[in-house]
This record gives structure tokens, sequence and C-alpha cells, in this order.
């Protein structure tokens, strides 16, 4: 074994810096197995140089970043600052001067992943970001290295936690939005601004990130359709019931049936009962891979959290660790195949619409010739009438497979009619 | 990326190797691409030279697999072949004239590993097998880098489809043992001799692999207590949904609390319903992995068949020209922990156990008496008259953690209590 020490430094010591910083000290003999030599942790950057960090040599502290990437004796930088800036320079500057770098920054990686890449393969460097999806969970490795040899047609996974437990409450308490939010907060497993969560902008982030690497392909953040879960109501978990379904925020990357192209979106999604996904409860995340020769992969587990984070962290620093005592470097990005991303529009799947209808003859016949129209075949139908005698009726109809594209023109045409009073909501139906 | 091919011997062409050879011909290009090299099918081996092989090439086939690995030009070896002769002293043989080996072989990798590792290390050859346990799903590669940061402590999983599916079939259609095991024979999910199967030799061989790569210390096949699962009944599962749970064939690895040694085991066990182990149906397979940092993990697929396990072998093969290329090679044994493995006496978890009994006053006082001498301490215990009317009836008590020694100290000295007429069953109680 190499007695002199490779160097790490620690960009950011928040909630998963801190953690990495503390394993780093406490499995440092085991670390040094599984590499080849000791790791030694060389600085630590922050934005509050006083803080109390416990377990920090204060003489490692530093608030400015960009010296300590540029020292020019570091061999690995961890970036866990998150954001786009100075995390981006940083990366960069930090492959210039001859390191490589792990970091769980989904945000960075999802809008910048390519040039990220490409200055890694510059300078002959590791970029590592296991950690940027799925917390914990291996998943980045499985897909670039695992399945390396077959071809993944679909992952479809819960890779927000916050979310979860908040669908999850939903589900299990019949609470509406706010107050499965509210508790959600009260908990610690929403921010003070969920926003990144709930609109679904942290998941599409990671949707981008596996959709590249499970299909070698480019997929860009804005590439990604996203629509969040605010706007499900304890009604849309009554039908979901009412079809044996629960309902989850999915992200879903897809390869189209004839190979040419790929999608990768984010929504809430009724999923059967009957589903691995549908039991994953609370904040947990897991992911499911469909590949031509595997058939079915899950992976499961904490999708965040400082601890978790941090394994997958230490797991990638092992990893690169390794690579830079050997001289090599890992599977690095493999765009290689530059499919192009359909729009939405181009999506198939099923959908569970609930219309709002006059209760009279002739109306479901009506709503069925729309559809027929528009191309969109229907699955079942369940009418209803209101509960409140006003002349009103609900009709709950799920189709087969159709295009986005179809059903859209599907629900415009029903709002034209005038026995629609309105569509009280449309939620597409995956996982079967 | 390099036009001259890296040169893969065959070793095998059957159910595995028949699908190793078709993706490696199907997938060319994406392997190329993946690792910066054409790989050339350069031979294979197999027994029955004359045997119609669809897609392989005549000329490429030889039944002397020696001369084959011998030939100097071979870069990677794949052994497919299973079994401990001659496949091990083919893979040493590999090692010996410059190749490295990928191997689906569990019962030679429990057997010898430690021994086909040194001989990896001492030609700077990489020795890979994750399609030795639980087929296609990642876990090898999760546990020996993905965790490489973390510390293991427990391993549980679900790693023999046959048992699985029959275990399943019980529980679902209320069939016995032989019912089941008939209808998986039919299927093809059994093969004609069940026994490495139903006995628990393929999962204690698997289990073995697990301990040693979870926790980096050397277990032999010879350490892993076996118990098979011919002797779970239609009562068995009974008495399980009464608790609220389910059997399964469970390989369980887990480190002593105090860290000073680990144990390995392969038994039948209840567990909760809620577990997601639980759910875990037919033929599939599924692992959970604890440990300090990234807390629970699942991994979950079909853990059989010809073109998931190719798809492992694939993976690996990717990994391991792409370390030929470069020079390096993989993480290789990581024995360095070199923990005593306990014998199966000191394992403790919890226990639930029938006993036919007389039916007359005095019994349970008697019973719990038992078990308080041998420090067992009782959780809850259920006294059913039997149906019979024979003067008998059943009493089924569940344990708290007790130690496997304690535990058969107990029921020795039950067996000799007048009032014990049997014991009827005794089952561990798991993933709780
Ligand atoms: N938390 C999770 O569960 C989780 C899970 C998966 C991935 N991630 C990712 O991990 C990364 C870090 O997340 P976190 O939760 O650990 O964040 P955090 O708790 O907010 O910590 C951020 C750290 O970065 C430091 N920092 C901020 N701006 C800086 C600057 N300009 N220069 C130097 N240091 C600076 C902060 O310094 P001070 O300590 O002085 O404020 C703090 O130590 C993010 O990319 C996030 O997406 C987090
Ligand atoms: N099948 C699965 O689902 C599965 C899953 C995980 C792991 N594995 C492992 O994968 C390995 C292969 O399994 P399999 O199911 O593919 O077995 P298989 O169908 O029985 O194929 C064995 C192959 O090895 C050849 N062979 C046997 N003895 C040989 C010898 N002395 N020299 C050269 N070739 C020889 C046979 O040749 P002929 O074709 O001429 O008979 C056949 O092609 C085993 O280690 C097994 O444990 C299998």
């Amino acid at each position: 074994m190499r007695t002199r020490p490779l160097k790490v430094a620690l960009l950011g010591c928040g909630v998963v810096g801190s953690e990495v910083a503390r394993i780093m000290t406490t499995h440092a003999d085991d670390l040094a197995a599984r590499i080849g030599a000791p790791v030694e942790l060389a600085g630590v950057a922050v934005r509050r140089p006083s803080k109390v960090r416990e377990g920090i040599d204060p003489a490692l502290v530093t608030t400015d970043a960009t010296a300590l990437v540029k020292r020019g004796d570091i061999d690995v930088v961890v970036e866990v600052i998150g954001g786009i800036e100075p995390a981006r320079s940083l990366i960069t500057t930090a492959f210039e001067h001859g390191a490589s770098v792990v970091s769980a920054n989904k945000a960075l990686l999802a809008q910048d992943g390519a040039a990220l890449h490409a200055a890694a393969d510059d300078h002959d460097a590791d970029l590592y970001y296991e950690a940027a999806v799925a917390g914990a969970i291996p998943l980045i490795r499985p897909l670039r290295e695992s399945l390396a040899g077959d071809k993944v047609n679909r992952v479809l996974g819960i890779v927000n936690g916050t979310t979860n437990f908040i669908l999850d409450k939903m589900d299990s308490t019949g609470a509406g939005y706010q107050e499965a939010l509210d508790e959600a907060t009260a908990l610690g497993f929403a921010e003070a601004d969920p926003t990144a969560d709930v609109e679904g902008f942290d998941a599409a982030a990671k949707a981008a990130i596996l959709a590249g690497i499970a299909f070698h392909t480019r997929v860009r953040l804005d590439d990604v359709y996203r629509e969040g879960m605010i706007e499900v109501t304890a009604a849309d978990f009554a039908s979901a019931k009412a079809m044996g379904c629960t309902i989850k925020l999915l992200a879903i990357c897809e390869r189209a049936a004839d190979g040419g192209s790929v999608t990768a979106r984010v929504h809430p999604a009724m999923i059967p009962l009957t589903h691995p996904l549908a039991s994953v409860r609370g904040a947990y995340n897991a992911v499911f891979v469909e590949s031509d020769a595997a058939g079915q992969l899950m992976f499961y587990g904490p999708g965040a959290g400082g601890a978790p984070t941090a394994s997958a962290v230490l797991g990638d620093l092992v990893a690169v660790c390794r690579n830079k005592l050997s001289g090599a470097t890992g599977p690095g990005d493999s765009a290689y195949t530059q499919l192009p991303v359909s729009p939405m529009g181009e999506v198939v799947t099923r959908y569970h619409i609930s219309l709002d209808v006059a209760d009279k003859p002739g109306v479901l016949a009506q709503v069925a010739t729309v559809f027929a129209e528009h191309g969109v075949s229907i699955d079942t139908v369940r009418q209803q009438g209101r509960q409140d005698g006003g002349g009103d009726a609900s009709l709950v109809v799920v189709t087969h497979r159709a295009s986005d594209a179809s059903l859209t023109g599907t629900v415009e045409a029903l709002r034209n009619l005038d026995t629609v009073r309105g569509v009280a909501s449309i939620m597409r139906v995956e996982g079967e």
C-alpha cells in the first residue's frame, strides 16, 4: 500500500459535506484499505468560516474555494456546495489543476453535464456523481457499468423523497395537499420553500441525468417535460383507489418503440397497487429499470439525507482515488448515440379523465364520439349522478394507450362540448 | 477508438453462454462504443461440438477449452461452463496466459474464491463475477464499489428463484411443498434434480460470496449454516399468516453487534408482510443491504435465466475490457478484515415455535418455565384446543430475540417434558 496520502478538497460542509468529512475520519483505515493509499482531507471550503464544525480541524477551513482547488496538490475535489455558481467554475478549475471531481450536484449536472464531462475528458480526469440522483441508491454506477452490455429501454422512478412523503400521506390519511405539505415541512421532509420539489424541478434534473446515462444520449433539463404535484387532490386519490391504483410523482425516461428517439418527463401518475413502486413509502426513493436482456430491475433506498448521500459520495471517492493511483479513468460520458429527444406530444401512455357533464341522455355518446374522432380508444367509462342533485353527473374515462398530442386534442374538443361543464382532472396511468 | 479488437474466449455455450454470444453479436457497435475498442469472439469451447448453435460460426467452436485459453492472444475469458472442474483449472490457466476472467460460477467462487482472487492478483488480471449472485441484479458491483466508503452491517435476501417460486405458490394457493415443486418443474423453474435449490446449497454459495464482499472477510461455503425448505408445510404458512407474515428462503449475512465477527446462514424464515421482501413474487430475487451511512437499500430483479444472466456477464465484460485497455485492474479481492465467522449458535434472532401439548391446566406454566430457564424471553403465546378433540392442544410461542444456542437448548428441554407431545415446527422470524 502506498503511504503518501491522496489529498481531498471538500467544497461545502453542510448537510452532506459534514457527513463526508465525518466518515473520512471515522473510516480512514477502511478507506485506505479499499483505495490502496490513505486519503487526507486537505482543505474545506465554506461560506461562514467562524461556524463551529465538529470534528473539522479549523486550520483546514477556508472561504477561498478557488485558491483551494488551484493549490495544485489536490487529487480529488468533492463538490457539495450545490447550485450552479460557483460550483461550475470550481469544478472546471479543479480539472484544469489536475484533480478529479466527485459531485452531488444534480442541478448543475442536469444543466451543464455535457460541458463538465468534456472538461473532465480534456484533462484525463474523472467526474463522478452517484449522489446526484436518488441519494444513497446505487443507480448511476449500475446504469453506467452493470448494464453496459445491455440496452435500457425505460427508467421509471420515484426520485424525490419530499413529494413521495406528501403523496404517501395524502394516500394513507385522506389529507389534502396543503395539510400533507405542512406535515412534511414540520417533520423536516420539505424545505421552507418547497418549489423545487413540489413543482418537479428536482425530479426533472434527475430525469435528465438518468435519461442521458440510460440512453447514451444528451438530454438537457429543457428536454424534460415537467408537471408538479400541487394540483393532485384527495378526489384524485379516491379515483385512483377505485381503479386499484395510487398516485406517485414519477420520472419516466423512455426509448421510443422504434428505438429512434427518447423522451423524458416528470408528472404525477396513477400506478397499480400491485406495482412495486406503489409500496414505496415516506421519503424513500425507488427506480425501476427495464432493459432488453436483464428485464426488470428495481433499486430502492433513501433518496436524501446527509449520511445516505455521503455514502454515495464516498463510494465515488474510493473509485476516483483508485483510478488516480492506477492512472486510469472510469467510464466517462457516453453520449455516443445522439438520439433526438421527442416532445411530450409523442409520448404514448394511458389516461384517466374526470369530466363534469350534464346529467342527460346522449352525453356519453357525444363524449365517446370526441374520443373516437381523435383516435383515442376508450378502455372503461364510469358514469355517476352527482350527490347534490344539480342535474350534473360525473364521467370517468380511462383510455387505452394514446399519444399525449391526441389526448390534448381530445380534451380541447371535450371542453367545447355544451354538455361538458368542466374537466375535473386528467391523470396519466403508468406502470402496467 | 482503438480498431484492433479485444479477443474474448467463451467457455460454455449453454443457457447463459449462447445469450452472451448472441448479445456480443447483436450489440457489437454498442459494446465497442462503451469499451473504446471492438470485441471479437475468438473461440467457443463446448462439450458437444456437433450441436447446431444458431449465430455461432462453427469454425470458432472447439472441445479443447484448455488449448483455447492457452492461445496467448486471448484478452478475456468468459467462463459459463459451471461446476468446479474443469472450470477452476481453465480460469487459472487463463490468468497464467495473460487473460482476465468473467465468470457466472457461484459454486466455484464460493468454494475457491480466495485462491482464484490470489491467482488473478499474481497476474495483474481481473476476476469479475456479477452474474454468480442474483443473476441480472447489480449487487456485487454496488457492494464492492458503490458502498466502498460505507460499512455494511447486514445483507438479507432472496437469492434463489426456484425456491421463491415454490414458496410463493404455497403461500398464494395453499398448496403443499410437493405440489408446488411439481408445478415449478413443469414450468421449467426447477431442474429435474432440484436438490441444489431446495436444500439451500445454491443460496448458501451465494451467501458465502455476499458475506465475503460485504464484510471484506473470507467466508467459505462451509462457514454458511444451511437449512433447506423441503420441510415447510401448508400449516407453517397458516401460522405465518396468523402473524401477518409470509415464509421465504433467506440468505442472511450479519456483522455481530460488537463488530468483532460475522455470520452467514440460509434457512426458511417468516417475514412480515410489510417487509419489501415479502412481496417478491415468483422466481424473482431481491436483496436488502443495511449499512451505517446509506441505511436500507434494496436490489430487485430476475435472479436467473439466459438473457438476464448474460446481461450481468456483459456488464463485467465491458468493465474488464476497459481495464485491459487502460492497463488497470478493477477492485480485486478485499478480504483485508479477517473477521472470524461465528457458528450458528451465536446468531441472535426471533423464533416461532409450534408445540403439540396435552390439553390440561398447568401446561403453559411448564412450557414458560423452560423458556425462562434458558434465558429465552417470550413475546406472545397462542393456545388452541385441537379440532379432533383428542385431548391435545397446540401452543404457538413467538420469542423475543435470543441466540440460536439458547433456543436449541430450550427446544431440547421442551421435548423432555411429559406434557409436550411434539415440536411441530420451529421457524425463525426475520426482517423486523
Ligand atoms: N441534503 C441532501 O439530502 C442531498 C441529497 C442529494 C444531493 N444533495 C446535493 O448535495 C449538495 C449539497 O447539499 P447540502 O444539503 O449539503 O447543502 P447545504 O447543507 O446547504 O450545504 C452547503 C455547503 O456549501 C457551503 N457553501 C455555500 N456557498 C459556498 C461558496 N460560495 N463557497 C464555499 N462554500 C459554500 C456552505 O457553507 P456554510 O456551511 O458556511 O453555509 C455549506 O457548508 C447539493 O448539490 C445538493 O443538491 C443533497
Ligand atoms: N442458467 C442460469 O439461469 C444461470 C444463472 C446464474 C448463473 N448461472 C451459472 O452460469 C454457468 C452456466 O450455466 P448454464 O445454465 O448456461 O449451463 P448449461 O446450459 O448447462 O451450459 C453449460 C455449457 O458448458 C459446456 N460444457 C460443459 N462441460 C464442458 C467442458 N468440459 N468443456 C467445455 N465446455 C463444457 C456445455 O457444452 P454443450 O453445449 O456441448 O453441452 C454447455 O455449452 C453456471 O456456473 C451457472 O451456475 C446460470
